[in-house]
């Protein structure tokens, strides 16, 4: 099954969306500023555009898909002063799944604006918001007609499922004991979505294009590392748990399996390489802790934050193979085991930055 | 108090929108498709574009949102054929309020695409779906972005209630008894309102580009006539009833006008040529009779449907002034007094068609 039709079977894309505006996201953004200050820098200084065309590629609709527009629309103004380059217009435009809620975007839009242009000065140029409803692993937007991709935490996201020809027994992602046929299948599912997704978005650039994509990714070169999925790894530890009470059958943990991918800088620079669209401008990580999950005052909650986290993101999935009954259950196991991991151990999400370049 | 203002305030799109998708309109659009055959025609013939860019304002959420889009692209489609020019790319793009249910548009893309590849053979071109939120008296679109531009039974919306000089004492509409500064004021409002459209329209399209726009109108050239505003005297009348029987404020019914304007092609014509960017290819007028509310089993009904209509349209700018608590009665005495009129006269709806290329 699609990861798609998973989330529309469950209406998951709202609580996708909760996770998607988490704390760590929130961090990742800021973390990337200067990576984005250089992209965009180049951008400007080589096409100068009438009109700015922006797309954010799985922009939820919470306040981080409000924090990326004035985060990338103070640093084209910002970036524009430093070279006085002349004024373009912003046109933005928002992507997620279909069953994001695009009204409430649409409905913020204008206090945003306001409050933005209050911020700023109402010094920069007139804003076009539009809202583009589709995967990013089909075609979204027309030819040749953007001049600027970003992205962040969506794209460690398969289209589906990967197709695997075994058991990936007792785990629900890739991890030291699944049989190396899993961690294959998850690769080749991995290179055909990226690939895919390198391919269309190749189509909708304009020559000289730019994207930044930032995602969940480890820095290890074995795909079943901790540093890629520990934290799927202990929800499958709090599944096996419920296996053993005997609430689970042993069958649907063996049969369940999350479509992410968490890359490495060599996975991500191998493919980019091979499709043959892009030039790679950086590409680097950096780490946000787990206490990240939790606001400032409250990282002695740390556990049941990234817990409620992990639950917005996990929930919808998990519901279609166990049904809705447990899932306080397996959330109040996997609050422990999350908690006590995060006391005995430095525990990290790495997050992969790509900045690339349209070839020709 | 704007327009758009009232409508937020009451969540009122959502019911515009059902009056947006009914069956008057249903029929607007099919008796204007030879007017949008010929404009795309023209447009298809003189620009030939790789992606053709087609926005419908007011597009509303309902069945008659996405006719509007199939007759567009069976059209387009249809002249391609029989001229044998090359396939383009559609990029459709959804106008409304932002209050307007986007979401529902969005989840009903896929089938709606499917089922139309299907209907006509999947011979048509990659189409490309956004939404863009905010009123048609703004600008929307990034300049020269567009090559043709519909809207049907939305431009007789003004953007706010004219500003009166004089209460239109027993009236929420033009009408005979109306004093001349209320006839003024209104047509000032839609002057400025329609010459601004025009302006932001000519902005956005592309040099060569194109309009066809229905709206509800007259043929007389009296703007207190009936064949204009005779729909809202009825709602006056059932009004009035209540002020006599006590349950509603005089003064309330003088204070309360209906931000519309139905105009005459001359006025058009006159605003067209004053506001200078477009030619006027074709200025028709069709009628619709009260009856099309109703399905055609149902014209028994007629005034039952038509108050229903009308109330969808109405009800969120009567509550703001009236309250919830009378609006039964209101659209009981309104349904009554519709029926007696069209068991009585012919009662039909003007509709304006103006197709339009912008000049340079």
């Amino acid at each position: 099954m699609k990861l798609v039709d998973v989330l529309h079977m469950n209406g998951g894309m709202g609580d996708i969306s909760y996770a998607n505006n988490s704390l760590v996201q929130r961090k990742a953004i800021i973390l990337t500023k200067p990576i984005i200050e250089q992209a965009m820098s180049d951008l400007y200084n080589n096409l100068l555009p009438e009109t700015l065309c922006i797309a954010d590629l799985g922009c939820s609709s919470g306040a981080n898909t409000f924090l990326v527009v004035s985060e990338l629309i103070k640093t084209v103004e910002k970036e524009r002063r430093k070279h006085e380059f002349h004024s373009s217009d912003f046109h933005f435009l928002f992507n997620d799944l279909p069953s994001n809620d695009f009204n409430t975007i649409f409905q913020s839009l204008g206090e945003f604006e306001h409050n933005l242009r209050k911020q700023t000065g109402e010094k920069f140029a007139p804003c076009f918001f539009s809202g583009v409803p589709g995967s990013f692993y089909t075609r979204l937007f027309p030819s040749n007609s953007l001049h600027f991709i970003h992205s962040s935490y969506s794209l460690h996201w398969l289209s589906q499922v990967p197709d695997l020809i075994e058991k990936n027994k007792g785990n629900v992602y890739m991890s030291s004991t699944s049989p190396p046929s899993v961690i294959k299948a998850y690769y080749k599912q991995y290179e055909k979505d990226f690939t895919n997704f390198l391919k269309y978005r190749s189509e909708e650039l304009m020559k000289g294009g730019k994207m930044v994509l930032t995602f969940l990714g480890r820095e290890s070169e074995d795909p079943s590392s901790k540093d890629g999925g520990y934290i799927w790894e202990l929800l499958s530890m709090a599944l096996n748990e419920l296996v053993v009470e005997g609430l689970i059958e042993e069958e649907k943990v063996d049969s369940f399996n999350i479509p992410n991918y968490t890359s490495s800088p060599a996975e991500v620079k191998y493919i980019v390489e091979k499709e043959g669209s892009f030039t790679i401008n950086r590409l680097e990580t950096t780490r946000v802790h787990w206490n990240y999950a939790s606001n400032n005052n409250d990282i002695i909650n740390g556990g049941y934050n990234l817990s409620r986290c992990m639950r917005a993101v996990a929930e919808p999935l998990l519901i279609s193979q166990f049904g809705t009954k447990l899932m306080d259950l397996v959330f109040q196991k996997y609050e422990k085991i999350i908690t006590d991991c995060m006391a005995k151990e430095e525990t990290e999400f790495i997050n992969v930055t790509v900045s690339l370049t349209k070839k020709k």
